[in-house]
Order: structure tokens, then C-alpha cells, then sequence
């Protein structure tokens, strides 16, 4: 058998997949990365964690080292059904809020409660592509809603609902992200919101709201979360990852209780890090958080307007964009002259990296003139270098 | 829709099976445990992990707080293959170590990666519930090898493989803790290990070695792994749950390249917290992890011989049992006039707490008159009171 000893021949559909993050390899030095939903590095808040990590092998000891359960530390669970309950009004016990390691395994074990293979899901599209892996990955068979320049496509989800509906098909859940849309950057208008909504507790499904990036509001108010217009029928996926740092791997589960309930009887881990989630609890205990948000929202308000006016500067006419009112992204809609694939390659020669809008697609090769723009990660000085390298890429189209 | 809220319509294969664990209800005062596999608490490092978190949080900086990509920080598998390299007496690169979330996402991601609805996996039984809970989750379905008194029945495996054979089947692993098993504290002998190697090679099958347990060795040497016998044909899942602390959530993934690659893409999370990593990394760096475990060991070396005089005293000829060389069991044996089911209730009546044997079971439903203590919990002194209760629970059925 050593012919076989790669053991291919084993590998499940699910192992066969392509992962989306498989083939990434490493920037070449000097590079200007506008890719990743990172956090701006000269943020985190490495000292406020020290004193929060040091009070915690202190003060919560031996708790802070044992096993905690499938749904994770009570303490911290508490204090994010507290401020849940606080920022979008509505009823909220910590019974109901579930850790997850990071946002995506929220909608992994979703996904391990509510999909069967061949299963029906919607999805907004273009959409992060690490929740279409995880959605794909449990087999659902999903059906892309499109954001257009003005958001969420509602006649075309009505459309497809009212046509599975005729088949006899009950999409498991839609999944949406309301909140500065990953990787278009759109904030889902209150009315459209209030019609989606709607639209799922008419057609006996669910909503998977994730709010990555819903506390990073920078201009405006807060908008009602789809949770807060339904509480019986959505489920909210969230994370520290942009609150705090990625490296932690801490998010949430919330929502409607039986969701919740499924979903968090679905893990086949041992609940998520007691550890990390002490430290985040003595950070939030300690008053960090909200300072620290505060702080964030300065910082990233400053970058979106470098990067505006710089594109403004460089590249109006030539692609399209409407400026982000929270969150981490630009996203810019190239001239269809530009072939935006080539240009990828042509940027990254340049010594500029983006991440295309083909990626984001419910349906991987449909063509896009997208370019999505991290403004988070990347130095406020290097925000006119990387447009220019991107101008100077863009003009070889035109 | 309103009569549909729960959603129970929407429900999964997998998210309708029942949680092992979601049952469980909060012990009651008073109660002394021997159930959980959970390390003593007075020994686990707070000090040696407050200090290792400090300097994380300072020298490691932002690179402790951001993304690390799907395999993981790249310090601490340099350090785990170092380390595995050392004792296991095998050739291991970096790349070739995966951390996970828990040694439960190691078998978790294996499953994703190999199992599709309805294929054969072989396991031995008793085993980890936990780890029945996740090959079942994945839709495998499990035939179970016995370990008997004098370890792994080899015959039986062997049968079952060559039966799979004439049927045009080929197992997509075998499940097996060949060090201090869970829950029947039995290592297995190297003839059987070399046995089973060459049997998963004999029928292009692969092991997963689960050493959650395999540094905890009290007595005598060090057995060779399945892995440094069968490089190309056995994957081992780990952990530091047990030698530093359950509530890191940190485990990982080792053994043949291909296995470990095609597991690793099959994660849908974005890699496993680098929060942890770091300060496990600098735990292991600034030398604590050894020491820590050679004063463990004689704790429990202490406790283990208290449980062995103390069954000695009170049940001897009643239940049978073999001293463990190692973790955290002792397996007993009720006589068969004893109904081990009874006695779980009988005993948590009377102020004690044990694993009945047959929550163990491949075959929930197959009875067992096992009992499994946990030494590793309990405090010393709480020993012989505990055992004196079981003793006297056990004494209403003879």
C-alpha cells in the first residue's frame, strides 16, 4: 500500500475542497498591504491586557485554568449580555451568549447545527469569503443575494425565497452582515433592515447577523441591529478581533435562544479559551474597553479620510467608490476597461497588494470589477505611497 | 410561522444528536468528585504563566495579538516539534505541527477531512465520550475493538479490518490512546503497538494516536509512539490541557505530513488563539514546562498510591482493578451483582461522584460494570472519605 500512503484516497468531499487561505503566500519585502481586516498595530492594547492578564492569574487563579464548559466562562458571558443589552436595547441573559473561538467558529457550529448537505442557505454576495468557506464546507448549497451600490438586493431575496418556497424548500438561515459590509464597506439602511427581517419570519427561516464591525461606527449613529428588530429569529455572530486583537480568537454567539441552544450543543470542542476569556473579562471589568474603542474609531477616522482624499486626488474618474462610514474597508469599482485580475498581478509587481472583488463571490468565477482596500492595518504615511503604486498599476489599463 | 420558533424543523443530522455533555447538571455541595480528567488544582503554574504572560504582552507586542494564519504561531510549533522530536525519538519539522483548540479540534479537523456521512472509522471501547462525540458528529459510523484486561485485542482489529476488505471497505482510521488510556488506565505493550502499525499499513488505513496523557508516566519508561513506529501512517493528537492547564484551550496536531496538511485546510476558524500560544511559548522558553511536570507526576505518583491503599483496604474482592502507570484513571470493575447504573445514583446520594463505564461505550447502549475514578482532582485528604463513601454505596448491592 505504499503507493497510497498520502492517504488521498481517504480525504472526504469536505477535505477536498480548496481552502481559501491554502495558497496565500508571504508579501515580498516592501510591500504595501491593503488586504487584511487587521487591526492598526500601533493600537492594540498590549498594556491595559498585561495588567488584565496579570490581575487574572492573581485574582481568578485556578479558574482561570480549568475547564469552563461548552458555552465558556460565565463571567464574561455576563458581561457581554450586559453590554449587549446596553448598546442595542434589547433583553439579553448571559445564558444566551455562547464564546466562540473567534466569530467563525460562531458560524461553524451554526452551520454542524442547521445544515445537511445539499441544504439551501442565502448569502449576500460579495461576502467574506472565510464565512462562504465555512459555509461551504458543511455542505449548504448557497444561493447569493447581491449588494448593489445602495445595499441589499429585498425584491431579489423575496424572489428567491418565494421560489424555494414553491419547491418546498425552507432556506436554513440568510446570512447577512448589516454593519459595514465585508468587503463592500455598505451600511444596510434601516427600512431595508426592517423588510429582511420580515421577510424571514414570513418564510419560516433564520438570519445570521454578523457584527464584526458594527461597534466601529464612524460617522453617524448606531442603527438598530436585525437581532434588536427580531429577536426570535436572528442570530448574531461577533467578535473581539477587531474590538481588541485577532490574536485572542475570542468572539460570541448570541441571539434567538434555540439557535443558540443547537448551535452550542453542536461544538465537539471543549468550550473556548477560559484563559483568554478571564483576561478580556478583567479588560472589559477594568473600564478598557470603550476608551480603547473611542480610541480606535480616531485613528481609523483619520485613515479613511488620508484615504479618500488621496483617491480623490489619484484615481477619480478612473474607479468608483463610496466612502465607508465604519468599519475597515474601501471598496472601489474599477472602470470596465481594467481587467481586475491582471491588475493584481500588476499591483503586486508594483509593490501594492488589494484583494480583488472576484474573491468575495458566492459564486467564485463570476467576474467583478471590485478592488476592496483594507484601510485599517496599513500606516497613515504609507496610505499616498500604496495609492500611487496602485494609480500608477490602474493607468497601465487605461 | 410563529408556531415554528424553535426552529427544531431547521435542525441537522448532527445538531439533532444528543450532546454528551448537555445534560449535565452542576454538582451538589458537599459532593467529592472523582469524575473529571481534570489536573490538580494546586498545582497548576499560575506564577510561571503570569510571568510568561508579562513578557508576551511586552516583548512579543502586536505580533501576540494578530492573526497567525490556520496552522498557528510559528514559535510555539517550533518548540512543540523541537520537544517531540526530543522524547518521541522522531524527525519532526515546525510545518508539520499544527496547533488546535484542544486536542478535540485535532480530532475534530481529522474528521472534516476524512469522515463523509456513513464512513467506517474503527475506535477502541471504552473510550473518551468526547472523542465518540466527534467522530459521530462527523456522520462516521464506528465499530469498536475491545481493549480488554491485558490491553487492545489486536485479533479483533484485525478481523474487522479483513471483513472491511472482503467488503470493499477501507477504514478511514482506527482511533486509539495507547498511553494511560481513557477512561481504563491501560498502556499498551510494544508488541501490540508494532502490531497495530503494521495492520494500519497491512490495509491503507491510518491511526490517530491521542497522547493526551502520554507524558503523565508514573512508573517505569516511556513506551514509543505509534507515530516513531509508523511515521507515514500515524497522526497524534495533543494537548496541554493536562500538563499545564485545561483552560488555554491549546492543543495540537503532528505525525504524517499529508494527514496533518489535509486536516489543517479542512479548519473553518481562522487558526487557533496566538494569545495562548505566545505565552505557552515563552512558558516553554523560560524552562518551566519540565520541572512543572516532573512535580505533577510525584503529586499524583502520591495520590495514585493513596487510591490503590485505600481500594485496598475497602473494596478489595468486592471490585477488581490494575494500578495505573500513569495519568489520570483507575479503572474498577464492579462484580457482576452490582448494577453500575443503580450505583451512580446510589453513590451520588451518598456525597460521590464517578464516571459509570458504560458512557464509554462505542455502543452507548452496551452495559459495562466499569468505574472510572480520577485520581488527578481530588484533593488527598478528600481520598480515603471519598472511597469510603463509594465503598459504603457499593455495599447496599452485596
Amino acid at each position: 500500500m505504499d503507493n497510497n500512503n498520502d492517504f488521498a484516497h481517504l480525504v472526504s468531499r469536505r477535505g477536498n475542497l480548496e481552502h481559501p487561505w491554502s495558497t496565500v503566500t508571504p508579501p515580498p519585502e516592501g510591500l504595501i498591504s491593503f488586504t487584511g481586516g487587521i487591526p492598526d498595530p500601533a493600537t492594540l492594547p498590549l498594556e491595559e491586557l498585561s495588567v488584565a492578564a496579570k490581575k487574572t492569574f492573581s485574582n481568578r487563579g485556578v479558574d482561570s485554568l480549568q475547564y469552563a464548559g461548552s458555552a465558556g466562562d460565565i463571567r464574561l458571558r455576563s458581561l457581554i449580555a450586559e453590554r449587549i443589552t446596553d448598546i442595542q436595547e434589547v433583553q439579553l441573559s448571559p445564558e444566551n451568549v455562547v464564546l466562540t473561538n473567534g466569530s467563525s467558529q460562531a458560524l461553524d457550529i451554526i452551520c454542524a447545527a442547521f445544515i445537511d448537505e445539499g441544504d439551501v442557505v442565502l448569502s449576500e454576495t460579495p461576502t467574506f469569503t472565510g464565512s462562504l468557506w465555512t459555509m461551504r464546507s458543511h455542505g449548504a448549497q448557497i444561493f447569493p443575494i447581491n449588494i448593489e451600490k445602495d445595499g441589499f438586493d429585498t425584491s431579489s431575496l423575496e424572489n428567491r425565497l418565494e421560489d424555494l418556497k414553491e419547491e418546498g424548500v425552507t432556506a436554513k438561515f440568510i446570512y447577512l452582515t448589516p454593519d459595514f459590509q465585508n468587503p463592500t464597506g455598505i451600511r444596510m439602511d434601516l427600512n431595508t433592515r426592517k423588510k429582511i427581517v420580515g421577510l424571514a419570519k414570513e418564510y419560516g427561516t433564520f438570519i445570521v447577523e454578523d457584527t464584526a464591525y458594527s461597534e466601529l461606527v464612524l460617522d453617524g449613529p448606531s442603527l438598530p441591529s436585525l437581532f434588536s428588530l427580531g429577536p426570535d429569529s436572528v442570530v448574531q455572530m461577533s467578535t473581539f478581533s477587531k474590538i481588541i486583537g485577532p490574536g485572542l480568537r475570542l468572539g460570541w454567539l448570541t441571539g434567538a435562544p434555540p439557535i443558540v441552544h443547537s448551535s452550542t450543543w453542536s461544538r465537539t470542542d471543549m468550550g473556548s479559551s477560559v484563559t483568554t476569556s478571564n483576561i478580556v473579562a478583567q479588560f472589559i471589568e477594568d473600564g478598557f474597553l470603550d476608551p480603547h474603542i473611542n480610541k480606535m474609531k480616531n485613528v481609523y477616522r483619520n485613515k479613511r479620510d488620508t484615504f479618500d482624499r488621496v483617491l480623490n486626488e489619484m484615481l477619480h474618474g478612473i474607479v468608483s467608490w463610496n466612502t465607508p462610514e465604519g468599519g475597515f474597508f474601501f471598496w472601489l469599482t474599477a472602470n470596465d476597461n481594467i481587467d481586475v485580475k491582471l491588475l493584481l498581478e500588476e499591483a503586486r509587481n508594483s509593490g501594492i497588494a488589494f484583494a480583488p472583488g472576484f474573491r468575495f463571490n458566492v459564486e467564485s468565477n463570476t467576474p467583478s470589477q471590485g478592488i476592496r482596500l483594507a484601510f485599517s492595518e496599513v500606516s497613515t504615511e504609507n496610505i499616498p505611497e500604496g495609492i500611487s503604486r496602485l494609480s500608477k498599476a490602474i493607468q497601465k489599463f487605461t
